[in-house]
Formats: structure tokens, sequence, C-alpha cells
């Protein structure tokens, strides 16, 4: 997996589709904080957001590594998460959305 | 000033002023966030608030430390900067009261 090639245009779908789901990641932490500042009057909530932003930042620093070495794993991560449709990857080779596909639903799988 | 003994009284006007300050201070960065979130619609602002509210634990934790010993110089810097007014102190001792002027007009002092 991590001696594929990437053409010019997969490199330009996998920006694509990765900066969507960042995007879209960075929004639903923000609906959180908004949500947690609706909750309570109270200026105390600011350690409650100040600890969720810092969990935030290391899970997203973690999920999302744009390297093409391990790409595949963390789209396949993203599609079980629901953080990105496979037709937003639509212009990738078919052996690596296979691929994609495959790991995505392991990931789903429950731990036995 | 570490020597200084405080009486039950004291205590608890050093008690209730400290947490009156510290509860604005909460709320002011509570509206400092609500503010950076009112200024743009974008997800990305939650790290330029993430690293405000790591900055801002840090000033709140070294200022507003509750040890007798140091709760003098805590009560001027307060003082000086407006987080806390003269008359919340009212009911220490006025060689306390005295000190507490004398340090935050120290603090305001612009440096040389």
């Amino acid at each position: 997996m991590a001696d594929l090639k990437w053409s010019p245009d997969e490199k330009k779908v996998a920006h694509r589709a990765f900066d969507a789901a960042l995007v879209r990641e960075r929004l639903a932490v923000r609906r959180h904080v908004e949500a947690l500042l609706r909750a309570t009057e109270e200026g105390i909530v600011i350690w409650e957001i100040r600890d969720y932003l810092n969990d935030a930042a290391r899970d997203i620093d973690y999920k999302f590594d744009f390297r093409y070495s391990v790409l595949i794993t963390v789209f396949a991560r993203l599609v079980a998460e629901g953080a990105l449709a496979m037709d937003e990857l639509a212009g990738l080779a078919e052996d690596k959305l296979a691929m994609i596909r495959e790991l995505a639903d392991v990931w789903r799988r429950p731990l036995p």
C-alpha cells in the first residue's frame, strides 16, 4: 500500500477529498464548542472547551495525515466514520478504491 | 509580607474578593471566545480559540495564586489591572490595604 503510485489527477482528487473532510471536521468541532457555550452562561465552561479543543487537535492531527504512504488507510477511516463519501474519491484508480472500501469495512467492524 | 497574620474575618474577605475576580476573569475569557466565533463562520477559528485558551489558562494559573504568603501581591496586581476594586477588600487590616495600594501603584507604573 505504501508503494502505490498516484497520478497527478489522482493527487488532485486526493487533496480535494482530504481538504473537504478536514473542513467538515473542523466545522463539527466548532459546532460542539458553540453547543457547550449555549449550554451554560458560566465562565468556567472555558476550561471544558479548552480540554475538548486540545483533545480534538490531537485527534485531527492523528487522523488527517496526508502522506501518500498512509493515505489509503486515512481515507478508509474517514469513509468508515462517515466523514468522507466514496463519491468524493471518484477519479482514484479502481485498485485504490477497492482497498479503501475493504479497509473501511474492517474499520466499521465492531471489536471482538 | 509572607509572615502577615490573617484573621478568620480577613480570610473570608480575601476568599470572596479572590473568587469574585476569578469569576470575572473567566467571564472575560468567555466573552473573547464568543467574539472570536462571531468574527468568522470558518471552522479553522477553533485553533485560534485553542491557543487563546491555553494562554489564558497559563495566565490565570499564574495570576490567581491563593497562598496567604503571596496574596498581597496577587491582590495588588488585580487591583492595578482593574480586575479587583479596593472596595472589595474592605475588612482587611489597614496595613494590608496600604501594602496593596502601594504595590498596585508600583504595578501600574510604566517600565522605564
